[in-house]
């Protein structure tokens, strides 16, 4: 794996995962002040409509060269951990109090 | 749902949507480029130690709220569906010819 351009693109690609950790973890924050506020409001943490509504966003900004349906796969697992962080951190532990 | 708080929340996670999914298909496209030399020069599309690197780079810069198990699982699936396009668009396509 000597070849230059190889190690130019991975340098690219580590880049690109340094940003899309930062905006992963900035969209993880936003999620949290959005499961605060739901559970002051005694809403459910889950809400079918929105996630549609984030699917059919995202399909619809989609310009590849990824296919929808991986898109679609990324997005329900960063949709999960969401989840399950919202549920972790907002709505056990203020059960606990 | 009509608390307004929580519309400026989602519109704020709806822009980073936007550039997530940017970034993404960057990542792709790179993914792409080096898939393309990698079939060039003969070599395996699957890399253990390259895919090692990429979690451990990533572990690194967590800096959450995101646990890392979480992370990780995000990173999981992107590169699955890096491999996955790799192999339809490099390898397949030119095995083809």
């Amino acid at each position: 794996m000597s070849d230059p351009r190889i190690q130019k693109i991975r340098d690219e690609i580590d880049e690109i995962d340094v940003e899309l950790l930062r905006l992963l973890n900035h969209r993880a924050s936003l999620v949290l002040k959005l499961g605060a506020i739901k559970h002051e409001l005694g809403l459910k943490l889950f809400d079918p409509d929105r996630e549609e509504e984030i699917y059919r966003k995202v399909a619809g900004h989609n310009e590849g060269p990824l296919p929808a349906d991986s898109v679609n796969r990324i997005y329900e697992r960063i949709i999960d951990e969401s989840r399950r962080l919202e549920r972790t951190e907002v709505y056990d532990k203020q059960e606990d109090r």
